[in-house]
């Protein structure tokens, strides 16, 4: 980045569309071992986008398989312990990858392992408000409530700023408005809408599509991250005009991710930095 | 329930209102060890109600988790011995549990395993005829033809009485019409569409639905199974005005269940108690 | 087949017809061992085309379940040690089976677990042409770019020839056009659209209509195979005049397959034996 260059909201709305014909372009191979619940939503996203998805979570084909990917996507939202050695040989294959610590407070022990996941220094780690302020304290939680946030996004900002510093992984949380930080910079991306959160795995698949763009440009994984997070908050606010309800707005959004194109992007996407 | 009141067919519509309302005010948090086929629409059925579902099935976590639940719903269509102890230990938690022995006559070892998750004592059991029928009689069946029932609903009536009473729990046997019973009291609840059938899944949808239901209000099993199963169907009704085949007819539903409101739950729902 | 009657493109879109009707009038029980991305749209697919999907992988239930179905379908997308033993089971169950050798590229470990399949004789074997290239020459490739072919169908026409030859199965290479093999004769089915590539798993619901149709009339894979094919991707054109991007393709391609009917299976299917 030009250090002197001036992130406007149009900066960030021609990155976006940058980052996006990135993926486009070269088809990133993004290998995802993600929760049973995902697969399905996760595969559409990434190939409605652009990315080449590859769900592969077997122990003895990490070797000669992550090495090739693009990106990695690693999300523990169905943890089960026969998947844990996959998870970090893949974590630990010299790919960027990046961590969904989905539920991180439902268990002592998914704490742990989560614990040891972001010990192998993840590119980007993106969560709720609820996970991340879960993750940053290092302690699961017994008023846990589910898989939804019981916290805005905003409440964890400093978790996430704190998490980000002792990790060196850029820090997502993701809310009404999503914030993105390194632990110094903080940026905001305010696409999306709200019923979102009725369909299963949004969470998961924004993710997965944040592994596709820091697979596509690896450079800034706080750009990647904050872009993808934009572009699929814009697709939803685009399902949405068609959407009768959950269900017909999961079928738009993905619609809407494979159709965007270089106007719809620049003039919606909604970043900015952080004074 | 105040025992005079007379339960007709205006008093079931407006408790199924009362407890739909419920889930979405309380949101119940629905731990579901569910097969692999059923995830999808099951996590997105429940969030489309209005509850929380959290698809959960490591053995090391259901002792931090599961108590916390509102509610367990164990399916054993995608059976597998490795998730058999998480089950039986999710079932024992002390929170009430639902059950759905999909396919339970496919084989002598899934019937087993069925009649040992039965000895768990579930609140509620749900199957179409042909497996009441069979985890009546304890027998796998060597004429089984597959997922689907070959029985009318009506032809498990006995066997759903006598299972009730056997195992103290509410027997649900659900086809064209469906029958809820807790041994003594028989209701039958008859929305729906015959192409619900030609969605995959749409069986343990309703029986997570029933879970969610019973999570948020515990007080009489036999209501919230029948009201949960009138409601699906009543939301499948609602879906196929739109429908033009399965895969569209399984958005609009979710899409009404999302969005069913008080004087359409209230005209619509049709449940009876039987004499 | 008689021998003398001449396999026309009418012949074909008649013999279409009928097998599809076969597969509504008899509901083939077809046996599922497939990759958890595809478990939806594969069961999905299979009930809207009429037939019964029976997810199925637990080892102690082959014995009893296998032999009863019309034909099983082995899928390695999500491949991991713990289910091939039942994989082998099923496969050796004395039913038609068809093997789908997703991505047997990734992996050396892949590879020799495609292999070893293969020896178990399946009726037919379905793959794009990077799989199929790869299953002739028994070689991981290190070039492997991830799930989608990199090769064009015709490419791969050689190999598929000489896989059938040396296993005695049919096989079929699928592309813009689809071609299927005795290891004699060779069959193009040219229906279908592009986008169809941008849903997950489409490659695995076709392989599992193949099975369908192989349960439903075992006599003769390779008409089975070129009509599953052909059948499917009609539904695709179908599906394609509604849909506005890959999500809304899925569902209006499901809905076509479960309402096609005589008029425009025989009209449209798009079958030819090549000279």
């Amino acid at each position: 980045m030009d250090e002197d260059e001036v992130r406007t909201e149009a900066w960030w709305g021609r990155r976006a569309w940058v980052l996006l014909s990135a993926v486009r372009a070269r088809a990133p191979l993004v290998q995802c071992i993600t929760n049973l619940v995902s697969m399905d939503i996760v595969a559409n996203a990434l190939l409605a986008a652009g990315a080449s998805p590859a769900m592969l979570h077997c122990l003895r084909e990490v070797p000669d398989f992550s090495p090739r990917c693009d990106a990695v996507y690693i999300n523990v939202g169905t943890l089960s312990e026969d998947w844990l050695p996959s998870m970090r040989a893949a974590a630990s294959a010299g790919r960027p990858w990046v961590f969904d610590p989905v539920a991180v407070a439902a268990s002592g022990f998914r704490m742990e392992v989560c614990l040891s996941l972001l010990a192998l220094r993840p590119a980007v780690v993106r969560g709720n408000a609820s996970e991340i302020l879960a993750l940053a304290s290092r302690s699961d939680n017994s008023s846990f409530k589910g898989v939804d946030s019981s916290h805005d996004s905003s409440d964890a900002l400093q978790a996430a700023k704190a998490l980000a510093q002792s990790n060196g992984a850029v820090v997502a949380v993701s809310g009404a408005v999503d914030f993105i930080t390194d632990g110094v910079q903080v940026v905001s991306a305010s696409n999306g809408v709200p019923m979102m959160q009725k369909i299963t795995a949004t969470g998961c698949a924004v993710t997965a599509l944040i592994a596709a763009f820091v697979g596509a440009d690896p450079s800034d994984a706080l750009v990647a991250a904050a872009c993808a997070l934009a572009i699929f908050g814009l697709a939803g606010e685009i399902g949405m005009e068609s959407a009768k309800g959950p269900a017909s707005l999961r079928m738009h959004l993905i619609d809407a991710l494979y159709s965007l194109d270089e106007q719809t992007v620049t003039s919606r996407v909604k970043i900015s930095l952080l004074p």
